[in-house]
C-alpha cells in the first residue's frame, strides 16, 4: 500500500490546499503553480509539489496545476467524494458551534447525529438535529452508517465516550477533550486541542516585547 | 537565532509533549524515557529525542527524562513561563467554549477580553467577562498588554477583524475562520481549522468498508 510511506504532517496538508483551491476556484482562477501557492500558504513551492507527488503526477511544468482537477484529486484522495457520516457526543457550547460550523458543508462529511449525556440538553435540537440520549449511540451509528465520532465532552468524560464510539463501531474519532485517548489499534484518533495551536504560536512571539518588533521577524514563517 | 531551523512541525509536537508531561506528573511519575512517551503518544521515539534535542540537552542515557524539569523546559521554550494576554473576538458559541476551555488554566496564557460586533452580545459576559465592543479594541490591547488575538467570526468578517488586531498592536493571530486572513510579515497567524481535524482523519478510514475492516490498520498509525 502507497499510503503507508505517507507521513502525517503531509496528509494534514492536503485539507489545507483544497480550501485554497476551493478558494481559487470561486476566483475563477484556472490554473496555479506550486510558486504562487506557496506564497499564498506560506509553504515551500518544492514542499507543496513534494507532497502531491506522493499521491500522483497532477502538475504539469510550466503551467502548473489545473485548480479544478487538483480540487477533485485530493477529494479523492481524502475520500472526501464519498458521503461519510459523523455523529458528535457533547452538545455543548462547542459541540453546538460544530454542528453549525458551515466548513464541512461543501463536503460530503456531514455530522448526522447529536448526544449527550444530559437529558436536559436531549429536548433541544442543534439545526436540524434533535440531541439524543447516549443510549441511543450504538443504534444511530449502525442505522446510519457512522464511521466518525466527535467528542466535545469535558476531560474526565471523554474515555468513557471514546469507548462507546469504539463499541458502536465507529473507525476513527476527533477529540476535542484535552487528554489522550486509549482505544484499540484499528481505530485512528486525532486530537484537536486548542491549546496546542495557541501554545504553538507562543513560540513565535517575538522575546523582546513589542517595542522592538522589526520585520526581521518574517523569517520566522519559514 | 537558533529557532530559524526549527520546523512549525516541531513546534506543534511541543505542546504536546506538554500535556502528557503534565498527565505524567499528576500521577506522580518522575521520569520517562523517549520509548515510553512514544508509545503513548504514537510517536517515534527518534523523532522525541531529535525534536527536544532542538532545545537543549535533557534527557540521560538509561535514564530517560526528569519529568518536571522537562515540564518547566517545554513552558521556557513556549515563552509559557511568562504571562501572555490574549483576546477573542467573535463571542458566539465557539468564542464561549473557548472562554471557558480549561486547558488554558494551567498556565499563564489566559484570554482577558472579550469583543463582537452585535451590541446584543455585548450585555453579556462569559465568565467573569464582559462582552466589549469592536470600538474599545484596541484601547484595551494597549491596556492590557494584550500579544495574541483569537478570531471565532464568520468566514467573511475575520479579515476584517485581523485588521483590527494587527492595527490594534496584536503580535500573533489564532484563526478559527475558515479563510487564509492577510496580515504584515511581523504577525504570526495559525489557522485552526476544525474541517483539517476532520478531512485528514478520513484519509485514514479503511477504504473497504466496516466489514473487512481488520487488524492491518494499524500499520496506519505510523
Amino acid at each position: 500500500m502507497k499510503t503507508l510511506k505517507i507521513s502525517e504532517a503531509v496528509v494534514r496538508r492536503l485539507p489545507v490546499y483544497l480550501r485554497h483551491l476551493k478558494e481559487l476556484k470561486q476566483s475563477e482562477v484556472l490554473t496555479i503553480s506550486s510558486q504562487d501557492l506557496g506564497q499564498k500558504l506560506d509553504l515551500n513551492p518544492a514542499q507543496i509539489r513534494k507532497d502531491l507527488a506522493y499521491f500522483g503526477d497532477f502538475g504539469r511544468k510550466g503551467i502548473g496545476y489545473d485548480v479544478s482537477y487538483l480540487i477533485e484529486q485530493i477529494r479523492h484522495i481524502l475520500k472526501l467524494d464519498q458521503q461519510i457520516n459523523v455523529a458528535l457526543v457533547g452538545a455543548g457550547k462547542l459541540g453546538q458551534a460544530l454542528c453549525n460550523y458551515s466548513g464541512f458543508l461543501n463536503d460530503n462529511m456531514k455530522i448526522v447525529a447529536v448526544f449527550d449525556a444530559f437529558p436536559a440538553k436531549i429536548e433541544t435540537a442543534i439545526r436540524d438535529l434533535q440531541v439524543q440520549p447516549m443510549e441511543d449511540l450504538k443504534e444511530s451509528v449502525e442505522a446510519n452508517n457512522i464511521r466518525i465520532g466527535i467528542i466535545t465532552v469535558p476531560a474526565l468524560e471523554a474515555q468513557q465516550v471514546a469507548d462507546r464510539f469504539v463499541e458502536a463501531g465507529v473507525e476513527a474519532i476527533l477529540n476535542f477533550a484535552p487528554v489522550i485517548l486509549k482505544v484499540p489499534a484499528h481505530v485512528r484518533v486525532h486530537t484537536a486541542d486548542f491549546s496546542t495551536d495557541l501554545f504553538s504560536l507562543a513560540y513565535y512571539l517575538p522575546n523582546e516585547g513589542k517595542d522592538v518588533v522589526t520585520n526581521d521577524t518574517t523569517i520566522d514563517h519559514t
